[in-house]
């Protein structure tokens, strides 16, 4: 722990907006029935519902569930039997008791929500309740609207949903998502971070963000994927492979975008630690393979090899590493000689001659992980990394299931100069979403598969999630020249 | 409303005596297991547990189940398929989030029991629940401890369970039960301030009652079976004829144990209305029966008829009438009239010659309800009502399922010349809930059906209920000498 560092991350602690929503819309409740109250838009905020009665005297306790929905599809969904591998506790539920109505129920938790389903549970056969009004207090530390870009109805349709996805996720932290797990995550900050440089320009929650990580960063100088700010700042357990290196290229986006020289000399030791601690994992500049689940992330499908993906993630990073100590001025002959070592492993092992895709593990997968991420680290020119995409496109490959991993296919596309198809991924995915109804972005998409879902049960899937947010960044920085 | 009087209510409000019992006993829980915490005795209060967790930091919220048990059989008792005709609203149990471990939880609700079991229903795998310690803030406003009285040691553990049941129902108002219906019921007030004054004088008590229930008398005058405090005094609409009699010898009771003459020149005159609206119900002297449910209490037994019960209640009110009457000096030359006729058309029409037993209602049913009420009202002498209680006892009669029912039967065999009888029908049925391990006595106590509910599922029941407190009233009026 770095007291110093996390002493600067509590001084860039923002102030939250509020902003009070009311629907004044009267349902009377008996005993078993609900009603649906839509805010027209997802938020993220504490709910105040006044409550009374009609009929005899309240002579028995309002049993009252509360079920908080960010999509409306989740308003029917049946989450009494969820047995998913996560907590059930995510799930958007309460159970209430109220002894004496009238009543103005202040509920204590933040939810993340468009829609609040009300349902009398029980009540006596005497009286029925009165739901009179809700009001929500929505909070963000995003500090105003954004003008819409994009060139077509579509594109800025596909913007709005985007920005208020980064908007809801900017609180006190950048988190993951409001719902869930509503924590700063460094693969989700890095892509918050590109987007709000385009956007709401909110720059010290990110330096905010890169102090957590780096004050809680542990002994060996690794950086959790996670931190927790909650009772107090502290790293979580969970180290994976990609994530504490992507604090490296996190770390040069925000003096490139900041020009705040000074943090990336106070950083720069820390960022390239990570590359040093990273390295252990290779045995001849090759990255070992691992069992482990969640050794290394890329993408929420349990079916995906990341021994390939880990390379170029490497590699990328550490090409991060040297573009960050030249802007400071900083010797990078060694970072270079071990990124030419890495990149000819990479290629001399993942590289599959026959198929010419990058292929991963004992079993030679073909996915887009491996080679998206091999075409970010540039181990092959532009214009075949060009190539590789478009065979990546007709391949029998493993496909995406994140709008994370689709980020990083698109901006693959345009980094190799196949701007227009990247254009069309993004519009076909994103605005997929957006058909579905969406008000912000999800965490996971497989447009082949709506019922998608990691944790076994869709009912805790996130509606909101960071990683969702860049249409915003790509329709600014690429798409509107 | 009688806004005076009301007043007057006000004003007698007591201040609760608290006391704080603390559990320091550390379980620690995965999801899905819980612990139990015992008291050690039956408690009327506040909970606050210190909660933590071990493990990784707390990645998802801990939903944990609480269950308030006033005896040890409810703690494993299937409370999740309640399907009983009153609220399940009024099962002890509450569900809560909390997001950020360690925190002291203070649920904001009041409770009755003995036992707490706490369930961890969904952690993550990542870390366990602790539960640190339990404080409990009990409430009471019964002033002190009184020594308990018995000639033997069965005597004195009736003696002290129903002295902690009156102790338990001492709130702001005599509660029938602090489970349920935690509310001022006249036919339970009348036997805890019988209780009362032989107990913990608690006076002030019984008048803010009675203040309480004449106060929100209807516009015709007619006394409610029940009043509300929260949010705002007000009467039940449910009026039941035995309850609103019984106002006169709750009041009789009251100016006799206290001598607060004013109390009955203030209130005379509506519990004598009592008897004026009762007797629109009359055809001919002959209470006309009838199918509503509840339209007269005597015991919670669905099957049992009430008019012959209804016209003994009848005439014992009046009876305490014309005593009340006396005392302030006033005329009950009309009222004793009206006895003389409503007693004749009570051995008329309900006493069977040939079973010589009272029978009610179109079938003739012989119940306990209708003898008990019609030697209390003391149509025949003690010495006929001796030999009716006799050959009730063997009779085929419909029994009583409520101490309730159960103290008439007793303070009728003590009426008519029984004490001993009366000791052991009091030793016999009080002591057998002892024996089950009861702290408090129960609203319901069928020796011979241990599952009674008048409710559909016993979890409903309350296990400290008001009514079953009149050992302490029959020891220490009959049985010390």
């Amino acid at each position: 722990m770095n007291k110093k560092m996390l002493q600067k991350a509590k001084a860039l602690k923002p102030r939250l907006c509020h902003e009070i929503k009311t629907i004044e819309q009267k349902e009377i409740l008996k005993a078993g029935e609900s009603a649906v109250f839509d805010f027209g838009n997802h938020y993220v905020g504490y709910l105040t519902v006044k409550l009374s009665s009609v009929g005899s005297p309240q002579d028995a306790p309002a049993f009252i569930k509360f079920k908080f929905c960010e999509t409306s599809p989740e308003i029917e969904e049946d989450t009494a039997n969820y047995h998913g591998w996560i907590s059930k506790s995510w799930l958007q539920e309460e159970w209430v008791h109220i002894d004496v109505l009238p009543c103005t129920l202040k509920l204590p938790r933040r939810y993340a929500f468009r829609y609040v389903k009300i349902e009398a549970v029980a009540l006596s056969s005497k009286f029925d309740l009165v739901i009179n009004s809700l009001s929500l207090d929505a909070v963000t530390s995003a500090p105003e609207e954004i003008k819409l870009s994009g060139a077509s109805e579509k594109e800025k349709a596909i913007d709005r949903v985007a920005l208020r996805t980064l908007r809801e996720c900017m609180q006190y932290e950048f988190e993951d998502g409001p719902k869930r797990d509503k924590r700063l995550w460094l693969g989700d900050l890095r892509l918050q971070a590109l987007a709000n440089y385009q956007t709401f320009k909110h720059n010290d929650l990110v330096k905010r963000c890169l102090y957590l990580f780096a004050g809680t960063a542990n002994n060996q100088g690794e950086i959790s994927a996670c931190v927790f700010t909650q009772p107090k700042v502290i790293a979580d357990d969970t180290y994976m492979f990609d994530y504490s290196l992507l604090f490296i290229p996190t770390l040069l986006d925000y003096v490139c975008a900041t020009n705040d020289i000074a943090l990336g000399e106070e950083l720069y030791p820390l960022a390239v630690k990570q590359l040093e601690l990273a390295a252990k994992n290779f045995d001849n500049d090759v990255v070992r393979d691992s069992d482990k689940l969640g050794w290394c992330f890329l993408d929420w499908n349990l079916y995906l090899n990341k021994q390939c993906g880990a390379q170029a993630v490497y590699i990328y990073c550490a090409k991060s590493a040297v573009a960050l100590l030249k802007l400071l001025g900083k010797d990078t002959k060694q970072l270079e000689c071990d990124i030419e070592n890495k990149s000819k492993a990479m290629l001399d092992r993942f590289f599959d001659s026959e198929l010419k895709l990058f292929v991963s593990g004992k079993d030679k997968q073909v996915s887009y992980a491996s080679n998206v991420w091999a075409c970010l680290a540039q181990v092959l020119s532009n214009e075949e990394n060009a190539k590789l995409l478009e065979r990546l496109a007709v391949a029998d490959a493993v496909k995406p299931v994140t709008p994370y991993m689709y980020h990083h296919y698109v901006q693959a596309l345009i980094d190799c100069g196949l701007k227009q198809k990247a254009r069309t991924v993004m519009t076909d995915y994103w605005g997929a979403m957006v058909e579905t109804g969406a008000d912000t972005f999800y965490e996971l998409f497989d447009p082949e598969n709506p019922e998608e879902s990691p944790y076994g049960n869709k009912a805790v899937n996130s509606y909101c999630h960071a990683w969702s947010c860049t249409p915003s960044y790509f329709i600014r920085k690429y798409f509107e020249r």
